[in-house]
């Protein structure tokens, strides 16, 4: 991958609006191991230098993606054990290295998943906010065992009318709301269920903007409220603090009218003290790690 | 008013999802109005007989609508004092009496703000859901004098928009946000005011749908809600149970899709536990009445 083609590629991870950050993260990865095995080094030693400042504009692209960051910051560590002295070596091990991250991602949404699923079981009706993959999951896992789900639109994208027909295609019957029904629909729920974005060290969660309104009114109405990702949504100490990112407010599709500003953050956080569960590939737990 | 331009005036009624329960209140007074003056009626018992049939029609068109309901029943009911003799006059003082009711409406609405603005003084941020006439009021008294206002789009209508153009003509500051915002954006605001379709007896708030969700987000940051309404929106016993209308799902704009139903609630239950303050034409209750 030449430096157009990397360009080209940290563009795309860096105006995506649709994937999930564990998605993001794996396109940045793969990004990397075709980084490794065809950009310009005259030896080994100037490979694992360029792919260091690459995978540092990955992280960049989206600091605050928490997978992005931690999954690429580990591939980059790992480029210190390349063989020094042979360079298709060295790229050899550099792209599978990240391709053995990947795979342990992907891994880890599966597991998380079938924790959630086992912890659930069958009969249930899940409410749920914004899309996510491992919450698809847990609902194919238990799809045809009479769960059924309730999703919101999620604006401004709407993305939980692909929600909606990934639901509609496994077969679980689907109730879709607008947000604002949240607090009415959680009362023909058993459980909220929802993945992250990341979670803090804390255990507090940053999800779509309207996950703290569902968590509120779950509390309120004696719901749990369960999270479920990979262990690497779990942002650390050395990751840049936490920003919420401002997108574009003309997703919103509102009048422009003098005097109002239109404000379009994506992500809200839910604090953990309304949080019943925790899921991860390790397993579910109760409490605040 | 002859029967076909009066089931016109029903049908109006009926179909409308923009205006507040308040104007459909009086829409539906001058529908009553136009019928006494220009019904037929063989004489003042044959009138009243006739307005008391069409009072009825127009409670029902609409009977969780509790302003409609409690005006026309108070017209419905002064239709006992009318001349018995002299049909001319009954017409007269009948419309003349739906006149008084209306600008008894109106009144109230504007002393209820007047209130509103009064306790809340100048300078604060106010964060409202949905478009309140009652709540416009509030804000046009308060422009001017440093307030500001955070408005919600207030899906699937969006009359969030029509609110922000409606600020934006009487110079307040306002910031629009997606309702699934709301959590987030009750830390930039002072206190959450919103309008009323109808108060129950006890003081729990029927609002549109998300009303519940801002009352979560404003108690768990400490944040005072207030409710503006004229006092004829409160329900009382008579009134036909509660029933939260569900509305047309195509308003969503939402794909169809085998499996999935979509719900279009529009209004929820706010409990009375997390309302702060009633304020109707009769000025600030800090306690449920």
């Amino acid at each position: 991958m030449d430096e157009t083609a990397f360009a080209t590629a940290l563009e795309a991870l860096r105006r995506d609006r649709l994937l999930g950050a564990s998605e993001l993260a794996r396109r940045g990865l793969q990004a990397l191991a075709e980084s490794a095995l065809g950009m310009a080094a005259r030896d080994a030693a100037s490979l694992r230098q360029g792919l260091r400042a690459r995978a540092a504009r990955v992280q960049r692209a989206r600091p605050s993606m928490a997978p992005l960051v931690g999954l690429v910051r580990s591939w980059s560590e790992g480029l210190g054990d390349l063989p020094a002295a042979d360079l298709d070596e060295a790229r050899r091990r550099a792209a599978e290295r990240a391709g053995e991250l990947v795979a342990r991602s992907r891994r880890a949404v599966e597991q998380a998943a079938a924790h959630a699923a086992a912890a659930i079981g069958p009969g249930k009706t899940l409410i749920t906010h914004s899309l996510s993959a491992t919450v698809v999951e847990v609902l194919r896992r238990l799809a045809g065992k009479g769960v059924r789900a309730i999703v919101t639109e999620s604006r401004p994208l709407n993305e939980g009318y692909r929600l909606a027909a990934l639901l509609s295609g496994l077969g679980v019957p689907t109730r879709l709301i607008t947000d604002a029904q949240l607090g009415l629909a959680v009362a023909q729920a058993d459980l909220a269920l929802v993945g992250a974005d990341s979670l803090l060290p804390e255990g507090s969660l940053v999800n779509k903007a309207g996950t703290y309104l569902l968590a509120l009114a779950a509390r309120d109405r004696g719901l749990p409220f369960w999270v479920c990702c990979e262990g690497f949504k779990r942002r650390d100490e050395e990751m840049p603090p936490l920003e919420l990112e401002r997108m574009d407010p003309g997703e919103l599709g509102a009048p422009d009218l003098a005097g109002v500003e239109i404000a379009n953050v994506y992500f809200d956080i839910t604090p953990a003290r309304l949080i019943d569960a925790w899921i991860d590939e390790e397993g579910v737990r109760r409490s605040t790690p």
